[in-house]
């Protein structure tokens, strides 16, 4: 069965032409002749060394490339330069917001030229043809963009399903090359769900992406034994050295969910063995993709922390494919590899003059010169708010069955813009309706689920968004098939879902009865067909009238899609109800 | 499909266990406490770390074991000993001489947990049935001992067929981790054969072991540009270099064909990054193994050398388990692995106090506390020499189709113990035989293929064995399905041959129309049944009868052997003819 997606293994036909052009009987396409090559095997810069590439491939690397070079050879003359591998960013959510084209018109300029992506996102959505659309997408692109099959924690009961047959299907495929995070939490939990995943995988030689934010010890352990090889959640130095201690792959974020990379920079000097630690976003946002770049910001970055910048760059580069097991084909600048590189001016200033990935040059001096490919969408994959009518306002009423005049609830606490608590408070019930009290800070919040039973309705209460009016939606809601929203009364809420709806996807900002703010995202309802620039603009707006709204979050969508998130402690809604971290039980809104 | 063959992958159940002894709602099987952990990942040694067991797994590793501990947990006190993973021999063949549960009676006492093993010599001889014999003696024993599936470099055209099929299949095991070493002037000479067979390999997720000796440059590249991992031939710490810089695994071998580890350990002051370098046999004679021990030898070896213990430590652990993309399952000592581990006094004493392999005791005081498993090896894989009938004097005639009084015939001119190149001389013709010539030291030599074509003969003529009486003989000629026999006389050549022959293989002095040393060899004609103790013995005298004779060489039968093998220079035999290493043709004796 030929494999399906991108090409990582090298075919007999290519290899054939690689040993003609390393003995000099066929001529390279392209030569990076002369440069001090950062050499990330043994860690050393080996100078005027030179690079041929036939196709996507390096044929040879040494000081006598000559051979190598005919007529139509192009030679780049990195005399003076170094040349260092092309970058991973071995963790991140390619799934959300960003279609790929658009991504990579900024994201490929800095020299990243692997990407690896979770998928769970699409999964949940739209099972295995989502994912396979998503994935045909992220095919034949100047760079390689890789993913792991969604391991599909979820709190809700039906988005964590997963027939065994698609989890086959996927790990089958050549671009699938593990199974993306499970939150430590819901393994310990659920083993029987997750388990079979975890053996699955393990068969077909892939492995097993980890979160283990908030645990230790023994949970630390027993999450581990499981087979997991990777965590991205350590937030400080002794949090990563008690993970690589392990046998963890340790990826350090800095990305626009976590900067952790300075606080955890003192690590470098413990003495310790850095081939386990690994340099990931976990996802970057349009405006600081455009203002901070990609991959080689990171890279920089750790090299402005202290650390050696070789070690810096391994980090990006063979650390993290050999945490993929794909250190035969990426990660390092030798034979049989593909030929992705960039040129820097010197190995501590990461800033590519010249990126080549897959054999082609793909940006010079900053500018792309090989445009992204646009993918063509099947209408379907358009189509994912599958309502069969817009919700009204008696959609978001919370019945009290009870006949006393008050009822005690648990609401969600917002602690911190992330984390959350269970509060339990009474609320008075007024006219068979329990209301919120948007004195005491108490507004509702709403999961609705929009494609395994559409319009399934769960309404909450939180507290810490501190709005008087308006309501803010997203249909990007984490781990889940909801359309999330918060909102200070009903018709704000009503009216930001049904254009979510309209939208077939997006966030909303609405206040007095008007929609303040949108950013569509039709695509699968969780990706936008906006350039990047827009969206910032329009991310930019986003913030700004939520925050108008009274939301005092630096990031008030972030807090609003975590609230459906199985991995952050500890009270989380979903269309079945809440559920807490503690026992994964789906509760009631009325205790 | 079930997989077959000694299981690697983390099952779900067992994983559900795993997880319930690392929270401490079971109890482990076995707690090693209060040791002082090397830990591989990191490079630190923790002190007053206990590890907890169940079954052949690890379930915690940490400094607080009390919860896994109940009235029928093994508890193993460690205080003030250190603790290291168990160690891996990357590169061996035991498809010679030694039975393996006679081998691991001594190779086991020292800490070696894992072995994994070419399997080429058998895939010659039987194809896929008898490696699949071979692995099933591997199989349930107290260590791990893994394969790679032969590359069938061979100079002789009918021993090199692998029909793809057989590949498939040993390719789907799950104790075949990868193809064995190619020779690299055999691939770039016939790349069609071998290409098909990496890109199979590469497309099961499996790697490519590799043999580079005499290569550089561009042939090095070309070589490596083919999708080889590895290399265990450099001979100094310039080749290692070499190689590493290329992206290869370097095993440095410390066995009984080489050691090079002391001329090698230079590179440990050279400042390069350590993660790529292993230390290997490439093979152990019985003498070695009883006056030296096995894996332990040689990292106590790299210690002694001065390469720092932890570093010496990893290159016979994680190293090794990173290279076969093993180390999510062992090389280490951490949950999820197997508990593959040795008690040492102090980290630069490797002197195994207790070994614990699969999660039990196996040796304890330099006793083994565990017997390796007999297998029973089906009656036909005893019959492998399978001639039709004896050998008379005719057979080895050399006749002269020429009516002239002499031929130039090329000869094979031993440069070194090891190295050949083709001679070129006249001899005389007397009564239409080529005769040789005691007086100038030339001899016959006969390769006689024993299984594909029984029987079928070339004679061919060598210098340098300094031989007047007598014959020498193997079965386990490398690379090849002959038997290889050199001998002053006809007569005594005979008796050598039928005597291998009588024996169902085995290696065979002859003097004087008398067999004076012999070791049988009748399992595939490549393995003993005798101990260790015994092939010392054998193997002593088979060398003294053979010094006897005149044979200048330290190691008599290693020279004999090696006149078959593909990968040293410059000339060759086989049952076909003579192979030069330069172009892989075969010719005849007579120019």
């Amino acid at each position: 069965m030929k494999p399906i997606g991108t090409q990582l293994v090298l075919d007999q036909q290519t290899a054939a032409k690689l040993i003609r052009v390393a003995l000099g009987e066929k001529k390279a396409d392209l030569v990076i002749r002369n440069a001090n090559i950062l050499n990330v095997y043994t860690g050393e810069i080996l100078e005027n060394e030179s690079v041929a590439v036939m196709g996507k491939w390096i044929a040879y690397v040494g000081d006598d490339p000559e051979h190598t070079i005919g007529s139509k050879t192009t030679v780049i003359d990195a005399t003076g330069k170094v040349l260092i591998p092309g970058f991973i960013d071995g963790h991140t959510h390619m799934a959300w917001l960003f279609r790929i084209d658009e991504f990579l018109k900024i994201a490929m300029k800095g020299g990243t030229t692997t990407i690896i992506t979770e998928t769970m996102e699409l999964a949940m959505i739209m099972g295995y043809d989502g994912v396979s659309a998503l994935l045909s997408s992220f095919s034949d692109q100047p760079v390689k963009i890789l993913s792991t099959a969604g391991a599909m924690a979820s709190i809700s009961s039906e988005a964590r399903k997963m027939p065994k047959e698609t989890l086959q299907k996927l790990l089958k495929r050549n671009d699938i090359i593990g199974l993306g995070e499970s939150f430590w939490q819901a393994v310990l939990q659920d083993p029987a769900l997750f388990l079979p995943r975890f053996e699955e995988t393990l068969r077909s030689h892939k492995i097993l992406e980890g979160h283990s934010a908030g645990a230790s010890g023994k949970k630390l352990n027993a999450y581990i034994a499981t087979g997991i090889s990777s965590c991205h959640e350590p937030i400080n130095a002794k949090e990563v050295l008690e993970r690589v201690r392990l046998g963890l792959y340790v990826m350090i974020r800095e990305g626009s969910i976590r900067r952790d990379l300075e606080v955890i920079s003192e690590i470098k000097d413990f003495g310790i063995d850095s081939r386990r630690l690994i340099l990931a976003t976990d996802g970057i946002e349009p405006r600081d993709l455009l203002e901070k770049g990609y991959m080689e910001y990171i890279v920089q970055k750790a090299i402005d922390c202290g650390f050696d910048p070789i070690v810096a760059i391994q980090m990006a580069t063979l650390n993290v494919a050999e945490h993929f097991s794909l250190d035969n084909v990426i990660g390092g600048i030798a034979p049989g590899r593909f030929a992705d590189m960039l040129v820097i001016p010197d190995v501590k200033t990461i800033d590519a003059e010249c990126v080549v990935s897959n054999g082609r040059i793909i940006a010079k001096s900053h500018q792309l010169v090989m445009e992204p490919r646009q993918h063509n969408f099947p209408d379907n994959f358009r189509q994912t708010v599958l309502f069969s009518k817009k919700l009204d306002l008696s959609d978001f009423a919370i019945p009290a069955e009870s006949k006393s005049s008050q009822v005690e609830v648990r609401i969600i606490d917002m602690i911190t813009d992330l984390v959350t608590k269970e509060k339990k408070i009474k609320l008075p019930v007024i006219n068979g309706e329990v209301l919120p009290d948007l004195g005491q800070d108490i507004i509702k919040v709403a999961a609705i689920d929009r494609t395994h039973f559409p319009g399934k309705t769960f309404i909450g209460l939180v507290k810490g968004f501190c709005m008087k009016n308006g309501a803010i939606a997203s249909s990007a809601a984490w781990d889940t098939t909801d359309i999330i929203v918060v909102g200070a009364n009903d018709v704000d809420m009503a009216l930001a879902v049904n254009r979510i709806y309209a939208l077939q996807g997006g966030m909303v900002v609405c206040a007095d009865n008007e929609i303040t703010a949108e950013l569509p995202m039709p695509l699968f309802g969780l990706i936008s067909d906006l350039p990047v620039q827009d969206l910032a603009k329009r991310q930019k707006n986003l913030d700004a009238e939520a925050s108008k709204l009274g939301i005092p979050f630096p990031n008030p969508f972030l807090s609003l899609v975590a609230l459906t998130g199985s991995a952050i402690p500890f009270l989380r809604i979903c269309e079945e109800g809440l559920v807490h971290f503690k026992d994964g039980i789906t509760r009631n809104l009325i205790i």
